[in-house]
């Protein structure tokens, strides 16, 4: 359904029960929530609903759980192409290099993004949000990084705004250039730094196509030190910073993000308790991506624990990529952050909505439903919340609330036959 | 969509490229498939399309790649409730013991089968079945096994048989009294098998309730000795039997099927040479079952390499259960055999397809398109086949052909916005 089409959520939207702090002990049994011009303008319980409001028009949720929209708060949706085929010939025994030779690996993403048209690119990760959607996403981060280039990271950055626009969706872009180096600047790692610093930064902030500055800090991506001077570069456009930080080791990237005051340090299977300090003081959401881990077969665990007792914020996302976690279901993640990392309902269930806002700087917009804020919201037909991340590969999903229109859902519990 | 509304699938479906024994070498790229009174009368390359056929009805499958339906050929998909509050508790530290006290555990889905009236588990299993027709899946095995009680296993059974009917799609039922042992028979297991054998089996296959006969072989299910008198017990009958062997520990269980020319032997964790030879010698398939690894977090892996080289058939089901894989996708079935068990990509399509037919006695009807057979079919919105397993929670099914009928899937790359 576009937009166009997406009926208007005002009225009073009752039969059914409030999560409005998912993870909080707040729920609201038999619940109302008053729309208004696309916002929330009341919440309750049904025999608390202000007479003012009885005589508006009604939404019968059928009894459905209501929590706020979900927020995929690390994803690369935008890419051309896929690497099915190679992800084939790992499974049959090729090793990198043959991969590599048959044109797989990171540069073939690259490659393809760099020549799609940006209606193609367009398309294709139009393709891989509407899962996103239908699981009840109404906010998406989207990080560039495939582009690499000024043009090609410009393409990626305006087609994740078209999306915002086409799908009625909150979009927060994040520049990524320091995601890899290119094929260009083999060995010139530092000259391609000044690139992202100098020159590509500051002409997609001008372009307002940049929401927040990301790098990928890592002994196969950028070290410390050239991760700094993008995160200096990002100070001077007055833009929040994140990182790709101690995924694969620990370089103490998250104390060096936390110490720019970033929204996020992502990944963090490698996270020391330094780093979880230094988090923690800096108010840093720790955004772990059990896609990626389990898709890469990891099997050093993020530092739950330490997360835990230092009262970190723990966010969860798809990390939606080709290469490391080709999924689109946030809710499948919500049940590997429990099989796979041992996180708890409530965790997991405050790492979709609020603790995800957070890790976007945008707490008072999302993740949590609240009068004054825009009409994102989803209706889901589980018995109880637990639910979500209690089945894997189901979606009870029946209907989303996003930016005050109705998209009901035809998958999962809602499906007709 | 209800049967009665799905337009025929009868005309010249092109513009598509069939896989029609998945994980072989025999795609046809630009194929044509003729359908007739619900049957599929043609298949090849368009450009050898007959001319007879040239005149019929058009239906264009926008490029799609088209399989056979999938086959999920191990589910115990009809019962009451669910577990997530279990699930939850458990993640929160509570012991066995504290989820027993709060009625949790096999007994809870026990006690919920039992009371739960036909038309409840109907709708509830409904939900269930759902998602799997929208990946596509044309025939299933449903497992009775809750009930534990005549009049409990066959209200599941019926179940089971109605949703056949309902949704149009084929049902195997399989009669699973040896599942565990009902409360009541306390310390009396040989009693009830007593029962199962003398009592349910002769009562429900007389109904025409029962196309195959399982139990559960295990130190905490039945014993060999055990589960050999069900064994007998459907030889009496003349129905085929089948096996959960060797998932928590090698009793040996997939030997003593094989001796009883089983269909299949699933879960098979422990499996060892000895019962791989055994299987082999019958023709009894592996079906092995990556959800509840997964969910169990299991890391005994199934011995693949034996039985690649034994040359077992190995079928891939979703075990849909509430306990141990509360999964609803094959697809991501598919992608947990690749990521966990390291299966290839042409294995884990022949699983589901192929092998899972033969897994239930079907192959001569599912899993392979072929001239004859009633139209069970897939179209798939993908450049390549391997995208059905690498993409994880993300239904590319663009429509699904089931018993001659069209059923559009509103999920996935085909979803509106
Ligand atoms: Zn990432
Ligand atoms: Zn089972």
């Amino acid at each position: 359904m576009t937009i166009s089409h997406a009926p208007s959520a005002d009225g009073v939207w009752h039969h059914c029960h409030l999560l409005p702090e998912p993870g909080q002990d707040t729920a609201l049994r038999d619940g109302a929530i008053v729309v208004a011009d696309g916002r929330i303008v009341w919440l309750g319980t049904h025999a608390a609903l202000p007479d003012t409001y009885r005589h508006l028009p009604r939404h019968d949720a059928g009894g459905a759980w209501i929590t706020p929209g979900l927020v995929d708060c690390h994803t690369h949706l935008v890419y051309g192409g896929q690497r099915a085929d190679e992800f084939a010939m790992r499974l049959a025994g090729a090793s990198y290099e043959e991969i590599a030779r048959a044109g797989g690996g990171i540069v073939s993403t690259v490659r393809a993004t760099r020549e799609a048209d940006e209606d193609t690119l367009f398309a294709q990760a139009a393709g891989r949000l509407r899962p996103l959607l239908a699981e009840g996403v109404t906010a998406i981060e989207i990080k560039s990084g495939y582009g690499l280039s000024l043009d090609a990271e410009r393409k990626q950055l305006r087609v994740a705004r078209r999306l915002g626009t086409a799908f009625g969706v909150t979009v927060h872009t994040t520049f990524l250039g320091a995601h890899a180096l290119p094929p260009e600047y083999a060995g010139r790692a530092d000259d391609y730094i000044d690139l992202v610093c100098d020159t590509m930064l500051p002409a997609l902030a001008g372009e307002g196509l940049v929401d927040a500055v990301d790098a990928f800090c890592e002994g196969i991506g950028f070290s410390p030190a050239q991760t700094r001077r993008v995160f200096e570069a990002a100070a001077r456009h007055g833009l929040p910073v994140k990182l790709h930080a101690e995924q694969l080791s620990n370089l103490g990237g998250a104390a060096l993000a936390a110490s720019h005051q970033a929204l996020s340090a992502d990944h963090l299977e490698h996270l020391d308790e330094a780093g979880v300090r230094a988090m923690a003081a800096a108010g840093t959401v720790a955004v772990l991506l059990p896609g990626a881990y389990y898709f890469l077969r990891d099997t050093h665990l993020p530092p739950l624990a330490l997360l835990r007792e230092h009262g970190v914020r723990i966010a969860l996302a798809t990390d939606h990529n080709p290469g490391t976690s080709p999924t689109t279901s946030l809710l499948l993640m919500m049940n590997m952050a429990c099989t796979l990392f041992r996180m708890t309902v409530p965790e997991v269930l405050a790492g979709v909505t609020t603790h995800a806002a957070h890790a976007l700087g945008a707490a008072d917009r999302h993740g949590t439903l609240a009068a004054g804020r825009v009409a994102d919201f989803v209706l889901w037909q589980v018995a109880t919340p637990a639910e979500l991340a209690y089945w894997f590969g189901r979606n009870p999903c029946a209907a989303v609330v996003r930016q005050g229109r109705i998209y009901p859902t035809e998958t999962g519990a809602g499906a007709k036959a």
